[in-house]
């Protein structure tokens, strides 16, 4: 950044001259976060030709909702992921920067990133997400990865294909039964997918692989500590999802809390169970930059923001997306969806460049559900809007449509259909390496 | 294994019953190493039922002429491995191990695994095929990473991506310089393909990304020692290969001989370079188990063979591709070639299955060259067959459609074609993901 730059970011909501040639950006608004939320916050400033510095400790956007797959070896990774860059490359104003964000310096007006860069902004807005939390049992995070990362889906899906291979190799069956023994902890929509996935995945894609063991005898286990599964959608539906992972053999406990998680140990409801592995799908807490931002936190480390998404007591400061706690006009916190991040920040972008050029104050964000989805196996999903409930091969076939669309990319929606088809026709799935550990 | 299979292993060349249900195998080869040749030779044995054990230390079969793809971020990993054990499912007297082999003890008969596992063999087909060497300098392997895994693909994909972004937030122009400095060491395929396509990344691929440097003016190195590059290919070849890395904007050095490598730096013929990538695609050594065998091996690692592929002095025990030193009739050692392997695989399969089933002795082997083709850039690729030569457009042409056809699986050639597509009419690639470090 040239010192003019520097100098022009303290110049709050200044109006760009357009004349200005791109090269001298109007700086100013700085995003954390290339997720859902922030990628609509700069493509909206850079519609508007602001000058966007948006931060990501990835260089790419994450489309998490599929995430599940690259977990269950159906994707490979960059086909879910797309680099920040390439999807902002056309907005000319807007900056991509990769780092980590220790810090925020409110009184300076400064980010902080890990290798000491300082950068100055007008308007800051706070998209970081939320990373899988373990209720204060971190050390569990070791036994029992979480579901958030590319990292984490491959080293997910690394261990899940490794349980099976230490089971054709053990000679002792009791050994063998517990190898082939995974647990998915947490009933939301990812542990149901990932169940239902890892369901189908051990009876119909890996059963011709082996010798010595049947896969589709692996007892795939699901455990909630709600009274059902899939929590978050009417009772009704519900009981659809546990039918259909019943029927793909998944056991599902509801009403039972896990009390320890060791390695390949879990003791839920007085009982102990070996496994092969477990993984953790039953809670998120908020990306710990919100901490940082020097404002309370609610108990799961998420801000508080007002109706226009600003941090109450930052005038200049916003969050939005996973890490907000945004209460709906219905007096409830808007639940964490990628469609409620995408929505806050093409509302906040679209305001802040409003604010910005005209210094028309910002309005109120209103959350208009699309709908909530959950997909259990072949043929099988769920989706709710408000009283319209649709399942089964239908719900399956739209979420698979809407899924494809959203893709980032003409490239990734082509072979990421391929690859569907392909596994729909053969039970195939593509991606099944595991991660070299040297 | 079980008591029976152990003792039925013991049965030197035992005829196996065709009557007797594939559960009780007839045990007794074992293949070491998933690659070209060793996937051969389990192909045929498989087809005449002879019992099998293949042992990898991956789970998966790595086709390893694309490798630079997934390093220049073309393709993504899965797109270029496949199980073994999908390759060979149909084959049901095959069985595959995932283990790492860390001795050969020739006087029980037994491949020891780093486990602790042991598997008795009738006969030994070693097929560990070649890593990266350094020609006694692995204090340089830090600085230079090569080419010959996954892992090493991934790594020089981040490395080569982290660099530009480096680059990117660099205030020095000094320090963004060095940054975009990128050398290959090496003239043979891989270091011309790399540095052909890394060439082509930079100037087409990466140039819209960025902000605040020009991609297109990095610098890209490519060392070779030899008076030329491709020196495996006649020299109007050569000359050609050296016409089309200039045309990208690649300077190269020949003659030219590294002296030392160290962090960002690199001196050779006297001179100092400081550099943001080094890859090292010089040389190869053969993999360390020729060493365990037992026997002497040449000055690369590799393990003298006869005209049947028999190792002298160990008559059950075979070696064939990357690790075996075969001398061709017309008294050279045949070169490092999927397509050696492959032939040998199948010549040695072929010949075990006769040997075994009917007592038949093996047969010498003969190589059949079906051509040398390397890739420098778009439209610009050589292949050579005796006196035929073909270059540019029509090599490039042939070299695409004869890898996607190579490659295995359909889906793969699929996305491969699809990705290729893509790339020739838009540079996108669509791979573009610097492996997370946490």
């Amino acid at each position: 950044m040239t010192a003019e730059e520097s100098q022009a970011v303290t110049m709050e909501a200044a109006v760009p001259d357009l004349a200005t040639p791109v090269a001298v950006k109007p700086p100013g608004v700085v995003v954390i976060g290339a997720g859902f939320g922030g990628l609509e916050v700069a493509k909206a400033l850079g519609r508007a030709k602001i000058g966007v510095t948006l931060i990501d400790r990835h260089n790419h956007h994450l489309f998490q909702p599929l995430l599940y797959q690259v977990a269950t070896a159906a994707l490979s990774a960059s086909e879910i992921a797309e680099p920040a860059r390439r999807i902002l490359w056309r907005y000319r104003s807007v900056d991509v920067v990769l780092g980590t964000v220790v810090g925020v310096d409110r009184q300076a007006r400064m980010v902080e990133l890990d290798d000491g860069t300082r950068i100055p902004f007008s308007h800051l807005v706070v998209a970081t997400g939320a990373r899988t939390g373990y209720f204060g049992h971190d050390e569990w995070a070791e036994f029992a990865p979480g579901l958030k990362t590319l990292h984490d889906a491959q080293a997910i899906r690394s261990r899940l294909l490794m349980t099976f291979e230490k089971a054709e190799k053990a000679t002792d069956p009791e050994e063998q039964r517990r190898l082939m023994t995974i647990a998915v902890i947490g009933g939301g929509p990812t542990g149901v997918e990932l169940a239902g996935s890892i369901g189908e995945l051990r009876r119909h894609t890996l059963v011709k692989d082996f010798r010595n063991i049947r896969t589709a005898d692996a007892r795939v286990l699901l455990v909630e500590a709600g009274p059902r599964v899939l929590p978050g959608f009417s009772e009704d539906l519900s009981r659809y999802a546990l039918r259909s992972l019943e029927a793909l053999g998944v056991s599902v406990r509801t009403g039972t809390t896990v009390e320890h998680i060791g390695p390949g140990e879990l003791r839920f409801g007085g009982e102990r169970l070996q496994a092969g592995l477990v993984i953790w799908a039953a809670g998120v807490a908020a990306s710990p930059l919100g901490a940082a931002l020097g404002v309370a936190t609610d108990r799961a480390g998420r801000v508080p923001v007002d109706q226009t998404l600003r941090v109450p007591g930052a005038p200049d400061i916003f969050a939005i997306g996973d890490i907000a706690a945004f209460t709906n006009a219905d007096g409830k916190l808007l639940p964490g969806l990628a469609q409620v991040a995408k929505q806050q920040g093409g509302h906040l972008g679209r305001g802040l460049a409003r604010l910005i050029m005209t210094g028309r104050p910002l309005t109120p964000f209103v959350y208009r559900s699309r709908g909530n989805t959950a997909i259990i196996g072949r043929h099988a999903a769920v989706f709710e809007q408000g009283r319209f409930v649709l399942k089964g091969f239908l719900a399956w076939s739209a979420w698979a449509l809407i899924h494809v669309y959203l893709l980032v990319g003409f490239q990734h929606r082509l072979t990421v259909s391929i690859h569907w088809l392909w596994r729909y026709l053969t039970y195939e799935r593509g991606a099944r390496i595991i991660r070299p550990e040297d």
